[in-house]
């Protein structure tokens, strides 16, 4: 299954000339979902040619302006390009009332429906779950109520062994029910265990956002094993009891988290603008998480490829 | 005087890749005002190189989101770079509370005191006065309500004829007393008075900004003889019934304003993203009122030169 990342902003608060701030969109086979919607968002999925009424989930980590403020315009546009379909915005408590209240203010009625649903508790929770994939919210520690988001593909079905459709001369019926599980009642009576027909397919994918947090054990449960995992990393590690302070990540404690999750990859996001080149720090999350690199305006990322 | 205006924005409400939201920099000296914030001014701010911290008066003209939704980034911004200077903003009653409940919900405490004045009424208010300008807020016509801003030079001294100071041998105060318009009073008692000794300086500069609003003879009287107009034309001509109902102007409608007006020069600005090529729009304009010409992003124009 495709499974792309599209990197639509990876500065911190502050955004600069090559950063903007926090959003990405997750590509599912097209199904698409935004993460987070900093300001400037629209433009930043018209710049990387993303299909953006086609997103019908947004998800948005925390209340801190530089993760939402992309919001009223980007639902805007979307009124004003057309848009039919119900939207669905996952987020913490109180963005309800604040965008209800500003589309008051700003005399704003929009063609579609908005449905909001509150993230709340320090329990994980399945937001979202179709045939393509599970979206999972988990806490994250921050200065103000934070989520992460976990996503994985559906597990696949089983694949037939080669040669299994031949020697069986199965229908397709047959073909989708063995691929489901089943074991195979032959037309001679006997009964052929799936295992004998069947492999196991790939192991499905998942990813995981864990922006903005400090690191803190207690993620590693909601992030383990991911074949990626973008982690906060605002700071180098020499600001690291500020960064502590502050609630945010650096390049060591995000390459700690990798490591500890046994994740295959680390993406690390939200710089501060201080830092220009961001080539450093990443060396520096190297050192203990050697797969890292930075996220970087309008990077794609293909999961498959990874 | 130097006197500057820098387009930053002049899409209607929906941004495209060439065009941002409505916003524009007027600098009389050194002293900078900004009016209207679309989402994402914060950014051109930066790619235009105004220093954005020395913005001490925001002006906004009306409460539709392509004309505010960039100020919650900005002002974030200007906190986080350190502000410690007052920001006034003016803008028609809603956006304090929707601004203050916004920053409560985002957790925003910021380095700087936000002063609100509101705009209210139908009748022009100067809003500020100082040494180098008056800006002067006037009613526009839109369906919510919306206020055009004229912004004048503050008259000069007068001027000394050639060769005056050399003829009565002239101290710096004498003629400073002159230039502000007294009469001289010779050592030997002779009166000799002013307009002897002066010539009058040139006529203040001034700027009309007018958007969003539909044309209508109630503006002339507040826009009467600007050296630069600047106008909505959201619409081609052939859309008038249309823009009317919207209340938005058109080519036609812009050029009949800058015409009525005896304007100087014309400047068309809110283009609907259905254009791409807004020559044509240009060109219309001009069948009624030639000196015309289009705002673009990053246009700075010298009101001086023109």
């Amino acid at each position: 299954m495709d499974f792309t990342i599209t990197v639509l902003g990876s500065s911190a608060a502050l955004p600069t000339a090559t950063r903007q701030c926090s959003a990405q969109v997750v590509a599912l086979e097209g199904f698409r979902i935004l993460i987070d919607c900093g300001e400037g968002t629209q433009n930043q999925v018209r710049r990387y040619r993303i299909k953006f009424q086609a997103i019908d989930n947004i998800f948005i980590s925390h209340l801190h302006g530089d993760h939402f403020y992309g919001l009223p315009g980007l639902l805007s546009s979307m009124h004003l390009c057309g848009r039919t379909e119900p939207l669905n915005i996952f987020a913490p408590k109180g963005l309800k009332k604040i965008l209800t209240d500003l589309f008051i203010t700003s005399n704003s009625v929009f063609s579609y429906e908005l449905i909001f649903h509150e993230l709340e508790g320090n329990e994980p929770r399945v937001l979202l779950e179709n045939k393509k994939c599970r979206i999972t919210a988990f806490p994250l520690v921050h200065s103000v109520p934070a989520y992460g988001f976990h996503i994985q593909e559906m597990p696949q079905m089983l694949n037939l062994r080669h040669g299994v459709r031949h020697t069986y001369n199965l229908a397709n019926d047959e073909m989708i029910r063995i691929k489901m599980g089943e074991d195979y009642l032959a037309p001679d009576g006997r009964v052929i265990p799936n295992a004998v027909l069947t492999k196991p397919p790939k192991p499905p994918l998942s990813y995981a956002y864990c922006c903005d947090t400090r690191y803190d054990e207690s993620l590693l449960k909601y992030i383990s094993d991911v074949d990626l995992l973008c982690f906060d990393c605002t700071f180098e590690a020499a600001l690291s009891s500020f960064a502590n302070d502050k609630l945010h990540g650096t390049t060591i404690s995000a390459a700690t988290a990798a490591r500890e999750a046994k994740a295959k990859h680390l993406m690390l996001t939200h710089f501060s603008a201080r830092y220009g080149d961001v080539e450093p720090l990443v060396e520096e999350a190297k050192t203990v998480f050697p797969n890292t690199f930075a996220a970087t305006d309008g990077l794609r990322i293909e999961l498959n490829n990874m």
